[in-house]
């Protein structure tokens, strides 16, 4: 079997060339690293990685922990890093760290310890401080996509700006009996739906409507959403007019529900969620379009970075999230104004 | 810092047994890998897996390769095979194989041919002749989820015998008028979709209703049952009466699509899935109940065997799936079945 001077010979590059074009460092330009993998391809060589490994302390594999495979912010964020990954030639060794379970101890303790990666992305992941010292302890690049921006290189959207941006559009429209559905206060509530709760907050302040402002306690999945909505949705006259779901799939379950209800969307309720989740356009959701795929993919550029460059300053990476109006949301209809006004007036009476 | 002499002394066990619990190769009681695992916390050993790989060969990795992580199925799989491996001490690479990208290629091509696992789980994969040729080729223990029986292990549910089921259970609820819906007859048209429509017709024939089987080609995700469903649910005459979709997520789209156009579920049209999709019980859906978890666990103990004796004979495992009913079938309502006859009396006058 050929050996790697042979490769560098048929490429016409140094040896130390061929090594790091094939073993995916990265380091290399595409058109070198194209032109010593031709050669490779050619005289049938493959690099043994366990050598390479103990030669250059480099795995060639990013580690990859979530919390979720099965939800589609998860699994579309995975797809880019996958896809950028693949690309560089790199491999990707998936953590899935279920919070509370056996497993997530298991990866803490066992797992990360081994250092079976150059580098690790941690996708929605939310540390608890002890799991947070380990994973910094590792002295391995950590970049975390929506994590905690303090402390890594972390990629997202941003929640803040993403639920003020929903809020208003319904101010906009006449609403102001808007609830925001999503995010329970419990152990493992998300940041993000905290993050965002605060948002909508925030922009029910500003338009005077911080009275009206009512957290719709949801498990964050399309069942959750549904769950929850008909809960609330079941009362024409206590019933909000307007939804800022957490989430497209959070937002989804109340359209749902509000169809089981007969509660008539956007006429009776209008719906915005955040996401541009693959079923938005089925449902005529309108949303804060994000693109998770493309933070998996801007994760990746960065950890390489961190990796080649280990002294580079932490950075924090907003991606843009852009307003998709569909029909899930309109206008509010007066008779609802009229109703919203004397619900106020009798507060105002009772509170005299 | 310790070595495995030191680890394999504390927990009173040979070397070369306190290396195969902690490398995970998983042949070792749980007994004694429980206490080699402590003792090696205790002395903080972490073994260096580059060296274990060189000295023994073993990766004490397993492969994935799967077309899809964000359909239900698969990410289900996946979190049943990593949580089996998790439990053994096994890191999971994953490879993300979508049909005809760049990505697929380069796993065919480069990826395996590295060999950086001990064994491979291919999931739903449905290599074309070449890529077949490559998996044999790497002289590495398969194992199938969902592929061909004939020359892999491979675990999957009875596809024939699930698609029967559920067409006899309409049959049964007199329903003649009963279309299969789901798959295309094209390139990357599953082999699963299609071993469930011949389950189907096999069902019509024997219920004396070949005549009234009909496909309705939809793409197998849920906006993709909803595009169909509504192309063919809007003619109150023409439309069947019953539908066996080829998986949960057609089934919801076409129910989704049913409410839209104000088809009633289940008084106007019955809808049965495969699955038992996280949504099913939101949708009152009645479903062939699979647990594709389970599915992803006995893969990894197939593979492991396969890996501890590399000739044991190949199995093929075919897992129960059972009948769920919900609210989205019921008994055919008599004035359907006047219509049936109708057109039945109609096409037989054409003909004459």
């Amino acid at each position: 079997m050929a050996g790697i001077a042979e490769v560098a010979r048929l490429a016409g590059v140094s040896k130390s060339t061929a090594s790091r074009a094939l073993t995916g460092s990265g380091y290399t330009s595409d058109e070198t690293r194209e032109r010593v993998r031709s050669a490779a391809a050619t005289l049938g060589y493959v690099a043994s990685n366990s050598a390479v490994t103990l030669a250059t302390g480099r795995t060639n594999t990013v580690g990859v922990v979530m919390p979720y495979l099965n939800r589609w912010f998860f699994a579309e964020v995975l797809e880019g890093i996958q896809q950028s990954l693949l690309e560089r030639g790199l491999d990707l060794t998936l953590y899935d760290a279920k919070p509370g379970t056996v497993g997530r101890s298991l990866i803490f303790q066992d797992y990360l310890a081994r250092k079976r990666f150059d580098g690790l992305i941690a996708v929605g992941l939310e540390p608890d401080d002890r799991e947070f010292d380990r994973l910094v302890q590792l002295g391995r690049p950590v970049v975390t996509v929506v994590g905690s921006a303090d402390t890594t290189t972390d990629v997202a959207i941003d929640d803040d700006f993403a639920a003020r941006r929903a809020t208003e559009h319904l101010v906009a429209l006449g609403h102001r009996r808007i609830a925001f559905i999503g995010g329970t206060p419990q152990q493992h509530w998300a940041h993000v739906d905290r993050r965002r709760l605060d948002g909508y907050r925030g922009a029910m302040a500003d338009a005077g409507l911080a009275e009206h402002a009512s957290h719709i306690i949801s498990e964050v999945t399309v069942p959750g959403g549904y769950a929850s909505a008909v809960d609330v949705l079941g009362d024409a006259r206590s019933r909000p007019t307007a939804l800022v779901a957490t989430c497209d799939e959070v937002a989804i379950g109340a359209i749902i529900a509000a169809r089981r209800l007969g509660v008539q969307v956007p006429s009776d309720l209008s719906v915005i969620g955040i996401d541009d989740h693959e079923f938005a356009e089925m449902f005529s959701l309108t949303t804060l379009r994000q693109v998770p795929r493309e933070q998996g993919r801007v994760a990746v550029d960065l950890l390489l970075t961190h990796i080649a460059e280990p002294d580079k300053a932490k950075a924090v990476v907003r991606m843009r999230s852009t307003l998709v109006v569909r029909n899930s949301t309109s206008a509010l209809d007066p008779q609802h104004s009229a109703v919203v006004v004397d619900s106020r007036q009798r507060q105002a009476d009772a509170s005299r």
